[in-house]
């Protein structure tokens, strides 16, 4: 039953209903891709506050992001309830929030890395002090985002402030900022796999899953919905950094837009060292299994999170 | 008259009801400041969240700091109605922020300093990831925190959105940062008076700025109230530029908690070197009587906002 959802959904299918089309997956993504890429150009406009600060912020938000976080805060509203345009401007400050973790841990002092999203990182395309504000800025403008979608009349003040709160929650320093503290310390450690999990559960899991709840939250999903939404985040969140360490290994660095095999020349713990390549792609399709397990209660109104969740596992990058 | 006001706020004096006791802006300062002392510990308490970065937060967090900002945000409330718990609840976000603003402002690819508030700086204690990450989880927890003062009967939800926006506002790309990129930009540049007023009136203008108006807002001050209280705020933020030039030059490096002579060093433009010392320490007190003049409309209510601002002046650190 779990696999036949799953690879359904693959394939697009899950709706089977004659009277309505099959769900196409690939044009829903790109049409919330562009939808969200369109709404962060409009809020960091650079055309308006012309500076070296804001050229950075979009230099690093512009690039050839997935927009994972985005759209699953848009689907998990979508299944939930309606998605109107308060969500998909809450949702750019997901993305806002991903981009600035990513600056900041690409520095000398953290990853190191030159090369993010296809380009140059930014304090390679900039200077170090510009990547660190950009990202200070970039955090700083999620949350000044997040407020404006308070005048929206598909939100309540009330909800806006319990969605912030779960968002800062996760990306502070005892979810997303604690993980890549864990990461770091990490290297050269041989984390076994309990810890690994947990490192990553706080480093990607917790915003995924702010993500996905917010989403619900901002259409007043019932808790009962919340707590399914949140089971297939926490699920797809692993499967999402299990792939990404099966990529890390096999990936081809072109289309990842990053260097590949850095994790095991930095000695850091992966699931495919720890489980052996097999297991770790298994383990992947196990939890997006969990995950698909724990939306039918929405059924095919979750078709786009059922997608979403195989996505993760069969994407290239 | 300003010049009156001015002197005797200085010497505590402003209420001068002979039904009331004077006012005592010495205890004053040092009840708010244990009072945001004592909240920011019970916030962040590193026995509840042990954690290497939880330690480096403390570490920065918990120094010696003036604490004006949250002053400034209780003192307006105080003049503009009663300053309860959510106040000092909220007082303590900006703490946060200005903190984190000096830890990465302190980083060796920024103003590279070793000192701050009489401690080694977070990135010399702990090391230059955890110092960047620490500052990342102050600015992360702050609004987590604001968003925690909704609970709170007197504060309600639509109130406390607009207080997040406008501190995210001032402390972000349009604000305080893009200040900390010009004052980085300007170093050996001899930047003239009006690009150097506008550099300080974003570095730290605007957190100020936002200090005192989000402490009116939270009292539910009325307009003519808040366009008061900004204006002495904007004041009052200049004054405090000036004064930090002043102590740059001749302030005691034990007092102030770190080295002096550091900006004519890095080739920095201050108010002394463009104005000459005395028409620099002239201009700050002008700026002061402005800010007194500013908020006459509060009577005897505004004494601490008097005092403060006066303070600001007369301080050796």
């Amino acid at each position: 039953m779990k696999q036949t959802i799953s690879s359904r959904a693959a394939r697009g299918e899950m709706n089977s209903r004659p009277d309505r089309q099959a769900f196409d997956f690939k044009a829903y993504l790109e049409e919330k891709r562009s939808l969200v890429d369109d709404r962060l150009s409009e809020i960091l406009d650079c055309s308006r506050v012309d500076s070296r600060l804001c050229r950075a912020m979009v230099h690093s938000l512009m690039g050839s992001g997935k927009r994972l976080r985005p759209v699953l805060c848009i689907s998990a509203a979508e299944a939930a309830g309606h998605a109107g345009d308060t969500v998909l401007q809450a949702s750019c400050s997901l993305e806002m929030i991903h981009t600035y973790s990513l600056i900041h841990d690409d520095l000398p002092a953290m990853d190191d890395d030159a090369l993010r999203r296809g380009r140059p990182t930014c304090h390679v395309e900039y200077d170090e002090a510009t990547a660190i504000l950009a990202g200070d800025a970039l955090l700083t403008l999620a949350f000044e985002n997040l407020t404006g979608c308070a005048v929206k009349p598909d939100a309540d003040a009330a909800g806006l402030l319990r969605v912030i709160r779960i968002i800062a929650q996760a990306a502070g320093y005892r979810g997303m900022i604690e993980g890549q503290m864990r990461d770091i310390a990490a290297e050269g450690e041989n984390l076994a796999l309990d810890p690994l999990k947990e490192m990553h559960s706080l480093k990607t899991g917790a915003l995924i899953k702010a993500s996905v709840v917010s989403g619900a939250l901002l259409v007043c999903a019932d808790e009962k919905q919340v707590t399914a939404l949140a089971e297939y985040a926490e699920n797809i969140g692993l499967a999402f950094q299990v792939t990404d360490d099966i990529l890390n290994v096999n990936g081809d660095p072109e289309k990842m837009g990053k260097a590949s095999g850095t994790d095991s020349a930095r000695g850091k713990s992966t699931y495919p060292a720890l489980m052996g390549p097999e297991k770790a792609a298994e383990y992947a399709e196990n939890l997006v299994n969990n995950a698909l397990q724990a939306i039918t209660i929405f059924d095919n109104k979750a078709e786009p999170l059922a997608a979403l969740a195989t996505y993760i596992i069969k994407r290239d990058k």
